[in-house]
């Protein structure tokens, strides 16, 4: 219950113990481009360029940075959170003038003020994170990227962890580049990075002065290896892609849009029984900006966050996940993502915390088991 | 029967359809400690910086480069084959001044030219393959290695395809860094690349005047995950390390000696059948020089390649691999690795090879078969 890996569907789980065929194989091709094909549907676009890069969800972020930016360039990183940082990390890692527009951890940032950082930096590109995973606030990624798109700037979504469990239209946003996640709410295990960019970042591509300074993170490359043209790039990691097909079968058999929905009332369950419980969220997470898909919960005082998080597991196998930097030690980060965006695995978190906290909590779980069934019983009524 | 991904075990295959635990979830970091204490016994090393990085086997040569290689640095690369090309490109990638010491594809680097080039060039690295998967040719690595060494260069090994199939000894021949596949003679699914390095290499990269220039692929961090600090850097890819674990104990219950072995035997046994089919194997690597996991062949004159390996595959589900560059057309590349360098695999391949072929190949068939049988004799008998 934690901000991933979550748990995968036994289907997907079987689909990545199959036996492999070879990269080059058509039986696999064909499953690349179906994968595709679910990739466009779950992204909502109708980029040609749709893939996973093979790595980890920072692995597609960098990917998309190191093959738009190049050296020198002015790039502009919305900072509200560790996931901000590393995309200033990555950004300066391939060469880039970072600047900065921060806003308090916990708050969403503000689209006019990214507008005015834009304007005083002139930059070519803008990195922002959709879901800020670190502090449960969502950042308002459409009204950011039309700002950057009226300025010229390329616009780079994090959306790792908003991917299948928010709503993010890449098209209608007109979004230049999504980096999504596989181990959030797709409930796939962590390994691939799926990204889309527009024809438009492809031309801006072929048009760089200095080549890409890397050759396994070059998108150019991985889309000619995701294309009919097949170049030998990579040898695909077969099991992975296999789990990535699967559990976008899984997004599409239920509908994007009634999973976004299990998600926001997973989210709200979660956040109505944690409050039952007499657990305070954190920051203006409260309010509309939180993420659907994770709860960020004041650590009660007294309480030793490690401790306890290991008891937890140790006890009720529940994970939950503690917090970075100025927020270690201040906050919990509860997630409802997938397979747990359900009623079984939010009641059974809820009780193995008033078990664990005890006193008031443990008095207090009626009611938040309560909060939690007129939640999915107003879904429920809602399809 | 290609250059890779092989066939995984089915022990392999079950664990990676497992339930996934948190990436510091005791059971978890239990797992990761067990799989470098696996892996250095496999590397035939007591490195401490033993670890897989996670992306496929270029990101660890990737990885190797960008870590150690600062921007401007004069580096020499051995290249006598596509992945001493590669080797290249990832080097100018990461702003090294490339100089490569060629030789011919088709035969091993010799390493008198090495350390001439070495010393013409005074190149701070050496990057050397060790087995050339697209020609079959191994290059004598434990000499050159102490050619660079004797020069201070450091050097970075690409042991994909040699790796748990072919003799490796880090320590004993002084490898500064080793990039081991995991696709090929282990028999696991693409999408690691396990690295051991010395302390003399982590001190090194300690003293870069400048940073590393990618983050996703910086040793130094992911090092520091893969220790007692646990610094949080990407999402495990689980899957992939329950896989890789699997395949690891697999090596070690067999005893890596005589997994090598095997190799030799399954290698010689596939050379012996093809030529007995009357193929004639390709270039130098019929010397002592060929791969013992990977047989190059001659294509006969009139057979089309691109539509006889199709029509294999399809009537008999066989897949033998093409070539690249000037040898496209030319070689196929048939592998003997892991689960596939043994009797019934090799037996299979020259049966689908000689009904394919037809004419005196197939006449041929009972002697090759005779060949196969007579080699893994021979293997059992000296156990």
């Amino acid at each position: 219950m934690g901000s991933g890996p979550t748990n995968p569907d036994a289907r997907v789980l079987r689909a990545m113990g199959t036996g492999l065929v070879g990269q080059f194989d058509p039986a696999f091709t064909a499953l690349m481009v179906d994968t595709q094909d679910l990739l466009r549907r779950a992204l909502r676009t109708r980029n040609r360029a749709t893939f996973p890069v093979p790595g980890t969800s920072r692995a597609g972020m960098e990917a998309a940075v190191v093959s738009v930016v190049e050296p020198g360039e002015r790039v502009a990183v919305v900072e509200n959170g560790r996931f901000g940082l590393l995309f200033e990390h990555i950004a300066r890692c391939a060469g880039a003038d970072v600047v900065a527009i921060r806003a308090p951890w916990g708050t969403p940032a503000d689209p006019d003020d990214v507008a005015r950082g834009l304007d005083a930096s002139g930059a070519a590109a803008l990195l922002v994170v959709h879901a800020e995973t670190s502090t449960g606030v969502m950042n308002p990624v459409r009204e950011i990227a039309a700002a950057g798109r009226r300025r010229g700037a390329t616009v780079i979504v994090d959306a790792v962890c908003s991917f299948a469990g928010a709503p993010l239209e890449t098209d209608t946003w007109e979004l230049d580049i999504v980096v999504a996640g596989t181990q959030k709410c797709l409930g796939c295990p962590s390994g691939l990075a799926p990204v889309t960019y527009s024809d438009a970042v492809a031309a801006r591509m072929a048009r760089r002065r200095s080549p890409i300074r890397s050759n396994y993170l070059d998108l150019t490359q991985l889309d000619r290896y995701w294309s009919p043209e097949r170049l030998n790039h990579h040898t695909a990691p077969t099991t992975m892609v296999y789990g990535l097909h699967e559990a976008l079968r899984l997004v599409d058999e239920e509908g994007l849009d009634a999973r976004i929905r299990r998600h926001r009332a997973a989210g709200e369950a979660m956040a109505a029984g944690l409050q039952a419980l007499g657990l305070r969220l954190y920051g203006e997470a409260v309010g509309p900006a939180k993420m659907p898909m994770l709860a960020p919960v004041m650590i009660p005082d007294g309480v030793d966050d490690a401790a306890f998080r290991a008891g937890l597991l140790e006890a009720h196998g529940v994970e939950i996940m503690g917090a970075f930097g100025d927020l270690a030690g201040r906050i919990w980060r509860i997630g409802t993502m997938a397979g747990n965006a359900r009623p079984a695995p939010v009641a059974r978190t809820l009780r193995a915390l008033s078990d664990a906290l005890g006193g008031q909590a443990w008095e207090a779980l009626p009611a938040a088991l309560a909060a939690v069934e007129r939640r999915f019983e107003a879904l429920a009524q809602a399809a």
